[in-house]
């Protein structure tokens, strides 16, 4: 006979008391990326460790040359699930724009519904602890958690990870489950959950073209003088053709076609382009002829200039040919897109079209190649099953247009696949002021929870 | 019997009085673009008022909005000149890379002889004293000046003439004259006075593309939404061939070839394009294929980009798809160019090339048509012949790849021809620390106007 449904109930009755315990968590000013704030990182750290260590974890604080790690381990049976979340937040600024002082969590009636109103309510507290409801509801009700369970907890998400690689690596052994459990993404709408399965890569580059030694007067030089803003334009201006298709050589090599399957169930999704876009002022997808919106978005690769400058650019008109122009160029890469080998024939392309007087120098971002999980395993039905018995509408697999890196590198240097299950909406406002978290959404997340638990326990 | 021989004499005798006398006006500290000189800017103009009015002029300050202008009038017979120059100067700073103080006036000797070191020393006040150190040579060796002379002095030369247009304009009738007389451009080496006949006009325009209604995130919108650097970076790129000629509809209308007899003369220059080029870290002529880089800078026009900007452009990477990009581009003009037309073939070239979901916006500067002197003129011919008396080499014929607006403006409000004549060296510092004028340009300059009046007074 099943405990699931005691399991739940056992949820239900004590929402209250796990709103508490969630608050606790918030009231702590875990501001990842500002120094001033690396002890109530710390605070938070342990705070987690003190509360695993409750729930039947053996559960340490793991310094590292940043903010610690938070690792717990149970002797649980069963498969293997490592889970992972985020402890710190972003910051508060602008804090005028806040209607609640950030650290200080409220329940708040709203036209949809009651919401947890703080900095880290949805991004990733709320989230996290989702999880660890549920672990101490199974652990309540039946005396054991219901699989073995490891705890991985990460300090400095919000700042760019620098020590997650290196423990990674140094931890690999330790680390190392069956099958990841990632809860920092988001649901389709407010009755659809979603799994993502395919993350698109990215490759960046910074570059700068080099023309004359000084800034130059147009009147004394235009004309024989190269324009180095010329250069970079023409360079960039040509990165594309008419249909919107890269034309690097090699671009689309590992680029895959989306399987029929895949391609008829976002099609269900009945995805509103007209709506996305017209949120931000635009109404025709730019991007690859031939492709949704929302193929273009999850399964299609691009080049993009996020930034370019040289040359005068305050007000008025001023008369120079500047010595240098500089662009930053990123990629969002797909399937089996190589980042280095996307680099290297960007880079090629320059090289081919420099005019003479003219050198090139460059900034290169670590890449990181798109990420593909295995939606056919067993694991991702149940997972999907699981939640469809939770919520309003059956959770659905998407795809998504950027990178999740913890998912990159659990499959990178662990050899592990992760199932990606978050309660986030799309109106959370997560690195903005006024964030909050659905009360909702951190009800039925622990309820979806207890019940993955449940299906992927054996 | 002519009076020159007489003349040059008192000139030669007299050129330590004629240091003293510029060396007082040197210390004015006139900068125009700074309201604290303001007073300053006046002195200047009254200083030269009171010695006009020794030379035989009747001479005023006459208000404007900024500082004022310096108007004489002689009694004079024969043709009717009017002198131009500049009493205002640039500000001094970086003030710690002078040797000297800059409004503290010395000569010094150097490896290229002595010098007169001083801001304003060569751009303008040296210049315009050249000319009233003639008149001065004439009157009192004579009694009379040798033509019918005005003055005509401006202050705010170095903070964009802002009164100049009007100035002119109101007083159209008083200030026509039979030939203007412009000393503030350069020789084309230390033993070759110029006159230049061609100055490449210019047109200016700001714009910005507009896409999405705010900053994007390129991970959720990379694909379908419109990026505006991409549309900047496409229409630049596509303003030129590969033969570098530009590529706007009508763009060369009332563009003419070079006469073989100037494109004769300019060849005898022996212009060093390597070491011009090299000089600034180039070695290559960029501009249209088929002409020399002299040709491409004082005959040829341009289109060029001044600035460039948007998206992300501190350091590191921001997967951002900004909501607008802007360039601003201005074009060197020849022959017939009409700014107003090119401007209008460049915004349709945009119009053209503008995606679904992006609109433009402008800033236009306003624009001066390229300047084209008479040199066939018989005052051009007896001023060459004066200037190839007092100097080793003959005086030669030069275009000008910038504007000098006076000379456009002398053309299009009062219907006067210039002729353009100055004894500025390229190294003599103009808006840079440590300014000069050699002894010589100051001391044959003034020998130069002797004899051009002498040539012109008829």
């Amino acid at each position: 006979m099943s405990n699931l449904p005691a399991v739940l109930d056992h949820v239900d009755g004590d929402l209250e008391p796990a709103i508490q315990r969630l608050f606790e968590l918030l009231r702590i000013k875990s501001i990842s990326t500002d120094p001033a704030f690396a002890k109530d990182c710390r605070a938070a750290a342990d705070w987690l460790v003190a509360d695993l260590n409750t729930l039947g974890f053996t559960a340490a604080s793991r310094d590292t040359p940043g903010h610690p790690m938070v690792v717990g381990h149970s002797s649980g049976s069963g498969k293997h699930l490592l889970f992972y979340g985020h402890y710190d937040v972003q910051p508060v600024d602008p804090l005028d724009l806040w209607t609640h002082p950030p650290f200080e969590p409220a329940i708040e009636d709203t036209a949809h519904g009651k919401v947890i109103r703080a900095r880290g309510a949805s991004d990733d507290k709320g989230q996290l602890m989702t999880f660890l409801e549920a672990c101490r509801a199974w652990k309540t009700v039946t005396g054991t958690l219901p699989a073995n369970i490891s705890i991985f907890f990460e300090g400095e998400e919000e700042s760019g990870s620098p020590s997650l690689v290196p423990f990674l690596k140094a931890n690999a052994a330790e680390l190392k489950a069956d099958l990841a459990l990632v809860c920092d993404t988001g649901m389709w709408n407010a009755d659809t959950p979603a799994i993502p399965t395919m993350l698109r890569g990215l490759a960046a580059i910074e570059f700068t073209i080099n023309g004359p030694n000084i800034d130059l007067h147009s009147g004394i030089y235009g004309g024989p003088a190269i324009n180095p803003i010329r250069v970079v334009a023409n360079i960039l201006g040509r990165l594309h053709d008419k249909n919107g298709r890269v034309t690097l050589a090699g671009f689309y090599n590992g680029v895959k076609d989306l399987t029929p399957k895949m391609k008829a169930q976002w099609q269900t999704l009945n995805f509103d382009a007209d709506e996305f876009l017209g949120s931000v002022g635009l109404s025709v997808p730019a991007g690859e002829a031939g492709y949704s919106a929302l193929e273009q978005i999850w399964s299609r690769p691009t080049a993009e200039v996020n930034g370019i400058w040289g040359g005068y650019t305050g007000t008025g008109f001023k008369g120079v040919l500047p010595a240098k122009a500089s662009a930053k160029v990123s990629f969002r890469l797909v399937g089996d897109q190589v980042p280095s080998a996307i680099l290297q024939s960007f880079k090629d392309f320059i090289t081919a079209n420099l005019p003479a007087d003219c050198t090139v120098t460059y900034i290169e971002k670590n890449g990181a190649r798109a990420t593909s999980l295995p939606y056919d395993a067993p694991e991702f039905a149940l997972t999907r099953e699981a939640l469809s018995q939770e919520w309003a509408n059956p959770a659905i697999f998407t795809g998504g247009g950027g990178s999740i890196p913890v998912v990159g590198h659990f499959l990178d240097i662990l050899g592990m696949n992760s199932i990606m299950v978050g309660f986030a909406q799309h109106d959370d406002a997560i690195h903005s002021p006024n964030e909050k978290y659905n009360l909702s959404s951190f009800h039925k997340g622990i309820r979806s929870w207890v019940r993955i638990l449940d299906a992927l326990r054996d």
